[in-house]
C-alpha cells in the first residue's frame, strides 16, 4: 500500500509499503477514508535532522474496518469509525481517570512499529479501546467535522476543558490555527462571554469571530500582551489557552494570565524548560496544566453534536489533497497558505 | 525600637532602629507580641550576598494594635491581632477571587519601606483589609496555634486547597518541614485518606504521622520517586504538595505525580527554569498550581478552628527565644535543630 513517510525536514514521500497486518489479537486494521495534517505535524516538517529512518506520518483518520485480532469484540468488518490520534485500551485506571493519552497500553501512531494513518491502511492497536464506531446514517456532508474529532477540536476541546472555562471566565486564546479556533468554538460552547483570540491572519481570526471569539489582538509578544492586559482593565485573564507550542506563546500566556487564573497547554511545547519562578507563574498563583488531549474521553458526545448539528468543526478544513499530493498539504499548511488540509487516500 | 536586620548570609542581628510610625492613613502601628521565623527566611540566610543595604525581616506576627492611621475604621488601640504574612486591601478584584497575595495594592512585610515583624513593633500598610482581630477571649495556650495561621499552617493549607485534595485523592507532601507537616494536617483535614510524607527526620515525620500521614518516604531523589511509585501501585500520586522550593523537590514532584494530577507549589522557587515540557508536565497531563498563600482568605475559618481546638497547627514550633537571640532561632532552624522557632520580643 501506500503511506507518508518523513525522511527530514521538508522531506515528505508517499512510498510503497507492506500492507499493515495483525500483530496482536487486540489488534485491527482500518482501511483509511479520510485522513489530513496536524500542526503537529509541522514541527518535524520544520526540525527533522535528515539521515536517519524516515518516519511513518498521520494520526488523525476515519475508516472501515478491514480486519480485527481474535481478542478484539466490539467492532467489525465493515464498520465506519474514527480513531483518537493516540490509541488506548479504555480499561485502566488511568483511562477511567479520563487520561487516555497516558494509557500504560497505549501509545502513539507513526510509532514503535504502528504505522501512519497518511496511509491507505492502518494497524489499530487496542481496537476495542480506540475505535469509536460512527453511525451508519451519518451524512456524507459532515464527514469533515467527524474528522475533526480524531485530533484538532478535541484537542481545542481539552484545552478549555482544563482550564475550567465556564460562564464567569474571561478567556484568552494564543494562536489562531486549526486547535486555536477549535478551542474558541469549544470555549463557547462553555459558556465563555469574553474570548480574547490572539492571531494575526485575518481569514483565521474571522472564522474565530463566527465561532465566539468577541476580541482578536494581532499583536504578538510584549505589545499582545499589553493589549490583552488593557481589554482586562489590567487585571489579565482568568483563562489561558496556549494552542501554539513555541516559547513566544508560553511567554505569552504568563504575561496576560490572570492572578489566580490558569494556563491550558494543549501546542505540543517544542521546549522542555520554561519559566515557572516567582516572576512568572508562581508569585500570581497561576497554574499550567494541559497535554496531549485524551480524545477518546470525549468522543462519543462530541460525535452526538456534530451530527446534531451542533458544532460543524470541519469548518477548520479549507482543503483537500490526493493522499499522493500529501507533500502539497505539508508545504501549503507550513507557509500557512492553508489552515489544514484533509488527505483522501 | 528593637528589629531585626540581616546584613548576608548567616548573619543576623538586633539593631535599634527608628520606630515605626503611621505613613498612609490606612495604616496601623502594632505592637508585636509573638514573631517567629519562616522556612523562607532561610533562603537569604543561605545565600544573601554582604555588602548591600540591610534588609528588615520577619512577616509573622500576633500583636496589639497602637496607633490607626485616619482612615483605618474597624481597628483601634487595643485590639489584639495576628496578620497574614503579606498585606493587602480585601476590597479589590484580586482579593475578592481569593488571591490577596497579588493585591494591587497590596506588598510584603520588610520591603518597600515597610518593617519586618522580627522587631518590637511594625507598621502595617492596609490595615483593615489585613489585619484580623482575636476574640477577647482566647486562652494563651492557643498563642502560638494563631501564631501559626500568619503564615506557615494557612500556607500548608493553601497548598491543599489549590491542589484540590479531597476523599478520593492520594496525596504525596515533599518535605518535612513546618510548611510541609500543616499540609498534612490539612489535607487530612479535607478528607485524604492516603497522604505519603516524604521527609527523612523522624521527630518531624512522627508528627507528620500523628496529623495524618499514613506512609513515610525518608529517600529522596529517584529513589525516593521509585518508592512512592511503589506505594501506589506505579500510578502516581493525585495530588503532589510541594512544600520545599529547591529544583530537587520539583523534580521529585514531577516524578511521583500520576497522570492527570497536580503539583501544588508552596515552597518560594530557588529557580525561575523549570521542566514543564513533554518529559515532565505535558506529557502526562500533569498540572501545576500554588504560590504565595493568600492568608487573609482562610484566616477567618482557621481562627475559628483553633479557637474550638479542631486544629493545633502551633505545635509545629519546638523552642523560643527572645528577640535579641533571634540570631540563634535562625541558627537552630538551618541545621534543623529545631523545626521553627517563636520570636518573643
Amino acid at each position: 500500500m501506500r503511506a507518508t513517510l518523513m525522511y527530514g525536514a521538508g522531506d515528505v514521500r508517499v512510498e510503497e509499503v507492506p500492507d499493515p497486518r495483525i500483530v496482536d489479537p487486540t489488534d485491527a486494521i482500518v482501511r483509511v477514508t479520510l485522513a489530513c495534517v496536524c500542526g503537529s505535524d509541522l514541527h518535524p516538517y520544520r526540525s527533522m535532522p535528515a539521515g536517519g529512518p524516515a518516519a511513518p506520518m498521520g494520526h488523525e483518520f476515519l475508516g472501515v474496518v478491514e480486519e480485527t485480532g481474535s481478542q478484539v469484540t466490539g467492532l467489525r468488518k465493515g464498520d465506519f469509525v474514527v480513531s483518537p490520534f493516540a490509541f488506548a485500551d479504555n480499561t485502566c485506571a488511568i483511562c477511567r481517570d479520563g487520561f487516555h493519552t497516558a494509557c500504560p497500553n497505549g501509545g502513539w501512531y507513526g510509532a514503535g512499529g504502528v504505522g501512519g494513518a497518511q496511509a491507505e491502511a492502518v494497524r489499530v492497536p487496542q481496537a476495542d479501546g480506540t475505535l469509536v464506531k460512527i453511525p451508519a446514517e451519518a451524512d456524507p456532508t459532515v464527514l469533515a467535522s467527524l474528522l475533526a474529532l480524531s485530533d484538532v477540536y478535541l484537542t481545542g476541546y481539552h484545552a478549555a476543558h482544563m482550564g475550567r472555562v465556564n460562564a464567569g471566565k474571561t478567556v484568552t486564546v494564543i494562536g489562531d490555527g486549526a486547535v486555536g479556533l477549535s478551542a474558541v468554538l469549544a470555549s463557547r460552547r462553555m459558556g465563555a462571554e469574553r474570548i480574547i483570540l490572539m492571531g494575526g491572519h485575518k481569514a483565521r481570526t474571522d472564522l474565530g469571530r463566527e465561532w465566539g471569539a468577541t476580541d482578536v489582538v494581532p499583536e504578538r509578544g510584549a505589545e499582545g500582551v499589553a493589549k490583552v492586559m488593557e481589554l482586562t482593565g489590567g487585571q489579565g485573564s482568568h483563562v489561558v489557552l496556549e494552542a501554539v507550542g513555541y516559547m513566544l506563546a508560553y511567554e505569552q500566556a504568563y504575561g496576560v494570565v490572570r492572578p489566580g487564573g490558569v494556563i491550558s497547554r494543549v501546542g505540543v511545547p517544542q521546549y522542555e524548560q520554561a519559566p515557572v519562578g516567582f516572576g512568572s507563574l508562581f508569585g500570581k498563583n497561576a497554574g499550567l496544566t494541559g497535554g496531549p488531549a485524551p480524545v477518546r474521553a470525549y468522543l462519543e458526545t462530541a460525535i452526538a453534536d456534530v451530527l446534531a448539528g451542533r458544532i460543524e468543526p470541519g469548518r477548520v478544513f479549507d482543503a483537500e489533497v490526493p493522499l499522493d499530493r500529501v507533500a502539497d498539504a505539508y508545504r501549503a499548511m507550513d507557509t500557512r497558505e492553508n489552515l489544514k488540509v484533509v488527505v483522501r487516500p
